[in-house]
């Protein structure tokens, strides 16, 4: 059977999925992780063939650390199907109760998606990760990881399925596409998936776009800023700055561009520019912010600013890299940011509540913080349990994607015989009562 | 100005319209009220010159009928906009408020979309509500409304427009396209629209999703059914298949097919042939259907039942004719409906608890009845005050969209200076509390 059948299969039994119970979607994570600790080592090998293929290939060193399986990943996996067991179940929540007229009832409850198919790299926790999330949500899926990972994924995919299948969950309600040309396919199949999640490269996820007509929620790059007013308390704007650039330079998450208000530039940044050359990060920025940083005659340790031009400012570098600007005042910081940002996750520092207001209610992205790192837009850390991705487009589900991302609704409505033709005649008047 | 800049200098005002206060945004709609009120001459001589060109063209006389503007929709349409200005603001709702840890606390806060496209059928009525809607919800709008009614959408788009800015809010809020090919290249604004909104021919809203970038929210299909089940109040059968059949025919809610039940097909479909008759109405179906209504020996009143192919059941026919089968028990009723029909809205009549619940579970449609019409499914019937259309899509927005449809969220965290790196480190730890 090819995989448009199989996935042609897979939707015929999402209803089945769909009406699952919770306690059945549960045996089936608890079951899972049972598997995970049982099949550690037949993991790690596969894992080791992984592995050795990766660093023959000469895959870099930061790309290898993704790749990896290990103890500790395993015990997050294990402990992340622990957590999930204990969320509330997003199936089945009444989001509105209207009687619309005597015996004529209206209700919109929350149903999962249907088929997601999730694209993602070659990250063997991930793959744990998002099935546990469709399974959690009543959702089928099919699941493409990328090819460094081969081995681990087939042996994590085999576990997870049976795991599945023995929770008397629809055996077809998981399905992994592992050759490349399966992904074209997957994007054909708009009559039978209801949802892509495409994780990876810009690229990426703009080849996506422009060759299915399926629903893709993802989010096209982490252009990220840190704007410094000029009421910050500006020791507090070096430790998010640092944080922001530097704690993990390579996510979406990580900022790119530091705006510093006009009023303080001449202080904060030399002094962001050596705390950041302590990290070994370093800036880019406007002649502007070159010649302030110049001027302070910092030691020799911390490198030059390297000359900028503006059109440069929506790049994501992903590394120890932060583009830099002085803007006058946080208007011309929200300016900028709407312009060359990509509506992921922004953040101001400042004491004043008017300027920070003013911030977050005109910035248009997805996070918008005052006085932290944006380093937290992520659903673990706003207490999701575990997130899908982080989507920057706006409609559905937007920022980091829970458990609440992967479910729809439907409106039920339940009547005595009702028909229209008596409400156009006047015959009866809709009475509207919320339940 | 080209129309792209426009629309560009329109998202450049967005986020200055999605700051203001839900009393200005009431005062515009306040205003728009009036000036209808006050220019309803105006508006009539111009809906008169669109009415006889279309006489001319030899328009047919049901879609004349949507094209015409009178004192009745004049008056639908200032009733509208009142009960609009009662109805609680849908920005700046607290979705969510959690503190992570002390002193730094998440809060997800519905916002508007931004700058949403929408392309709408020559009906007047439709410019009023679309756009008294994206006010509401603090959106900036492109209209683009059929070139049937030109003379009438300009009258009142001025009137709108010049309500809108009187009321204080962003002149760049509402912008009219007037030239058909306007709309290709407002599918290409992606960088600056954030939603298209088309309604239309399945054709057209096809024709859109495959050309452009930009998210769409419409319908494609209206193919709703109607399943009778074998322990159905045959009588209320009857009425509400005659009134999703015939009450009005041409919308999509209307039923486009009816699945009888083995058990008392023979007893019904003389009876529903019949009542459909009386209407004007008539049966197409299988085989079965034609033997079973012949062998009844109705009136010559009752047309034939015309034998029609399987794969006809996708038909949306919108007009008094009704496909009809016979199907044994709900389980087969659900598989015709998730295989044949468009995910809008269908309707079980019966009496028998778990035949409903198993109905309303199985069936993947944005609305899932028990003994009540499809006709139902209306944002103004499920009391949303207005609708800006029907969704089919299963993300964001399903079934009747209201001004819930038109708000998107951000996330708001606010700390004292709060960086991962402590969390990374171990020296903090996340503390979950919510607000």
């Amino acid at each position: 059977m090819d995989i448009r059948q199989q996935i042609h299969e897979m939707k015929l039994s999402a209803p089945e999925m769909a009406a699952s119970s919770i306690v059945r979607r549960n045996r089936a994570l608890a079951l899972m992780a049972e598997a995970l600790e049982e099949n550690r080592e037949k993991i790690f090998s596969a894992n080791e063939r992984d592995m050795a293929a990766a660093q023959e290939a000469g895959v870099a060193p930061t790309v290898q650390k993704r790749l990896r399986y290990d103890e500790g990943k395993l015990a997050d996996g294990i402990e992340g199907l622990r957590q999930l067991q204990e969320l509330e179940d997003p199936v089945g929540r009444v989001l509105l109760a209207r009687e619309l007229d005597e015996g004529l009832v209206l209700k919109r409850i929350t149903c999962p998606i249907g088929v997601i198919g999730v694209i993602f790299e070659a990250r063997p926790d991930a793959l744990v990760q998002i099935s546990s999330l469709c399974i959690k949500s009543g959702n089928c899926a099919v699941l493409k990881g990328g090819r460094e990972t081969a081995n681990t994924n087939r042996v994590l995919f085999e576990l997870i399925r049976s795991a599945v299948a023995k929770a008397g969950l629809p055996d077809t309600a998981l399905l992994q596409a592992e050759l490349h040309s399966e992904i074209d396919e997957l994007l054909q199949c708009d009559e039978d998936v209801d949802l892509l999640i495409p994780r990876g490269s810009n690229e990426f996820v703009r080849y996506i776009m422009d060759h299915t007509r399926i629903p893709v929620m993802g989010h096209s790059a982490g252009v990220c800023h840190v704007y410094v007013d000029r009421d910050a308390d500006l020791d507090m704007a070096v430790r998010v700055v640092v944080d922001a650039k530097t704690q993990y330079p390579a996510v979406c998450n990580a900022a790119e561009t530091l705006l510093v208000d006009e009023p303080v530039a001449e202080e904060f940044l030399p002094r962001v520019a050596a705390a950041l050359a302590e990290r070994g990060a370093r800036l880019r920025g406007t002649q502007e912010v070159a010649d302030l940083v110049a001027a302070a005659n910092l030691s020799s340790d911390v490198p030059a600013v390297e000359v900028m031009a503006d059109d440069e400012f929506s790049r994501e570098y992903g590394d120890l890299v932060m583009g830099c600007k002085v803007v006058d005042g946080v208007k011309k910081a929200v300016s900028h940011i709407n312009r060359y940002g990509s509506h992921h996750t922004d953040a101001i520092v400042t004491r004043n509540g008017v300027s920070a207001e003013y911030f977050m209610q005109m910035v248009d992205s997805a996070g918008v913080y005052r006085n932290c790192s944006t380093r937290f837009a992520d659903g673990f850390r706003y207490g999701f349990g575990a997130e899908v991705g982080i989507s920057t487009g706006k409609l559905h589900a937007r920022g980091p994607v829970g458990l609440d991302g992967l479910v729809t609704y439907k409106y039920r409505l339940v009547g005595e015989g009702h028909v229209v033709a008596d409400y156009a005649s006047g015959e009866r008047e809709f009475r509207y009562r919320e339940l």
